[in-house]
């Protein structure tokens, strides 16, 4: 694949897919009256780690980014992407698709969003992360640790032949999740988050609470940072 | 395998097999006095995951298809699959092995279904789908939209060196229950839920209640459709 | 691997590492004041599906049957295993591996089977399977059934270019034990049942109850009779 | 790779990953006001797996052993590693890994260590092991036969065409602790204990109690001679 507009599509495809299966499944552990409720938070995991299984084959074309914080640790580990605007077709790609995998989550939930038992928070948290202590230095450092993992064993999996291609990085999600996502809820990844919390604001979601704007640069800033920092530590030091 | 006969015979044991373990693991989760009772909805999904993993191996004669929509799908994303007969051969082998799938399930937990605490939404809950909240279009919707999913992403496992095989589908069954399964119980298959419905209405289940006939068409028509549109987008679009 | 001794070794260590993590399992639930006290039905099906997963590598050299119904299935299936003496060797290496696991484990979990906490029905369940609903007829049935799926669809697993080995029969046991598991507790193993039962029946375990004799021929026979109309369907009408 | 300090830094990053992921999916189920508080023992389970499943990426220059009891079961079972020399890099970057991974962890989770409502046991647990019944040769024999499982699978797994690789260490460690966890927390790994037990004792955590240092040999000592006797038993008789 060559052409911006491919990875931009490839990206905007695969990208909609992780969102539409990861904000599925908390919809489905934590809105009222769904099959899975109170499922659990191994449950979440699976269903995060699947929906990147699924995303990456979707989005294979493109080399399967789905997240700026990947995005940006390849450019800072030293590969060129193909140019600025390649690297803006990534970028927008994850966005737009985040917007729409959330759009269409909401869509398959639509009822039990409707359902006056589904609570306000529950709702929100579909959409965007939250933390469960709100203090913003531990909150950065916990999504800056959990998505420097993330890209520096991606890097690693690029480099070692492992042959479980996709499912490698699900699992890798999956314990990621299970591990560091207890103080945060793992955003790991800007799109993932800030792209949800605008559709939430903006569709049409019956007695939904505020959107928490003032928590949304932390999910942002921490995984372009730790994604950053992992990219150039194995690209500085040669470690992988 | 070019025989219609081959495909139809593949097909029966498969979905069979596909039908027995999945329908198991319901009766397994909601019947009384099992020892998997009340095992939770992960349970749930990991079980009909890897009864599609089991169904995959015994149909892999025929490609596996296992599911109308499948074939659908595949159809109209330009396979032919060896003209109408063959067409006929998939579909009839999955209909007729989902219900004698769903008939060894019943005779696996004959006790149980027999127990009078089992109750008779349970007994249908381990036949067919239905819904959380009674909505037909948001019904139709959710049920579209999870296996557009399903087989847009097997459309794309066809076309990447992924090397996982039956693995692959398996892990994408168990995503999507964990993430769309809330609202509808994720049918995504005609055959499997339509088939295992006539089962339930004719075979002699002590203390049943009704089959729920008016829901019958969603969890029929909306695989149908999702199926036959994701091929269609693969295939217009040359996106996958 | 030629010599009949060399076969009933393999069996025999595969076979107990099979039945310390099965039997392990079922201790970690089941038994008083253990860390995974209570950890639910699923983890119990891939606690032994896992046990399969470790058997089989160390009995790689054996082809790792573990099971007496496997090997009748196999010689039912047209295989001959190298004559009569080498069937002897997988069958006296399954039930003395079987009987060494049951009492590792038991070694592993001396303390918690000496808690007063400790149930006896408990402390036999971790060596044999019991019914839910103890009906000859039908735990026979469910028996039949589940071995019959397992040797099928072991079957179909080595004549499919798969590529994964001893994690598609561990998925398998995962996925049969979740879904069929739940009347009888899915013994689908002679060696499996019968072994520790004796095991039970001579281990100084405290508090101890009975070892349920009466029950013990059903997971033997239904077993075995499962695996060889398995090895037979699959032979004699070139299916697979 | 040939030389200590390439050993050193990789056997450093990749057991600091591992104890960072390990720690970390204790820390999620045990400490208070986290999003996985009461996940149960098979999220641990998955999440320790995952956990040495990043590591062995991580850590794949050096072979991956992440566990002194690896390293010395792999010394028993003939394999030179270099030299004395480079043992120690193997046991030093273990040790320091562990005690950077377990420090990570903390920070990761700082603010539910913080929390008034966090145990002070549960503070340790998230470091080390540590018994459900204290008996120390009941202990002893159970982290002995816990380990003695990990090193002779793993050593098998070197010697069959598995494919799998980091993924079947993964699954055998989530098997181990599914199975033999129940008595003693399967530290089976001198590293993961004591280093961590150590940043328990140095770090400045809030309300914690004692590091339980009359129980730190079992898990260092129990490891290493089950490990050492499975290397021996693999070399000596040629059995794998």
């Amino acid at each position: 694949m060559t052409g911006a507009g491919d990875i931009f599509l490839s990206e905007l495809m695969g990208t909609a897919t992780l969102l539409l299966l990861g904000c599925g499944v908390v919809a489905n552990v934590v809105l009222a009256r769904t099959k899975g409720f109170n499922g659990g938070f191994l449950m979440i995991n699976f269903g995060w780690g699947l929906a990147v299984f699924a995303g990456v084959y979707v989005a294979y074309k493109s080399g399967a980014h789905l997240n700026p914080a990947v995005t940006v640790g390849l450019l800072s580990a030293g590969q060129s992407l193909g140019g600025a605007l390649h690297v803006l077709a990534y970028l927008g790609g994850q966005f737009l698709g985040a917007f729409v995998g959330a759009a269409l989550a909401w869509a398959a939930y639509r009822d039990h969003f409707d359902d006056p038992e589904s609570d306000p928070g529950a709702k929100l948290a579909v959409f965007s992360t939250g933390p469960a202590i709100p203090r913003r230095l531990s909150n950065f450092v916990t999504e800056f640790i959990a998505t420097f993992v993330l890209v520096f064993v991606v890097v690693a999996f690029g480099r070692t032949p492992s042959g479980l291609g996709p499912l490698a990085v699900a699992l890798l999600v999956v314990g990621i999740g299970a591990s560091l996502g207890g103080p945060t809820g793992y955003a790991i990844n800007p799109a993932r988050d800030l792209a949800p919390r605008l559709a939430h604001a903006l569709l049409p979601i019956k007695n939904k609470g505020g959107s928490d704007w003032s928590y949304a640069w932390i999910p942002v800033v921490a995984p372009l940072a730790g994604g950053a920092v992992a990219g150039l530590l194995a690209h500085g030091t040669g470690f992988i």
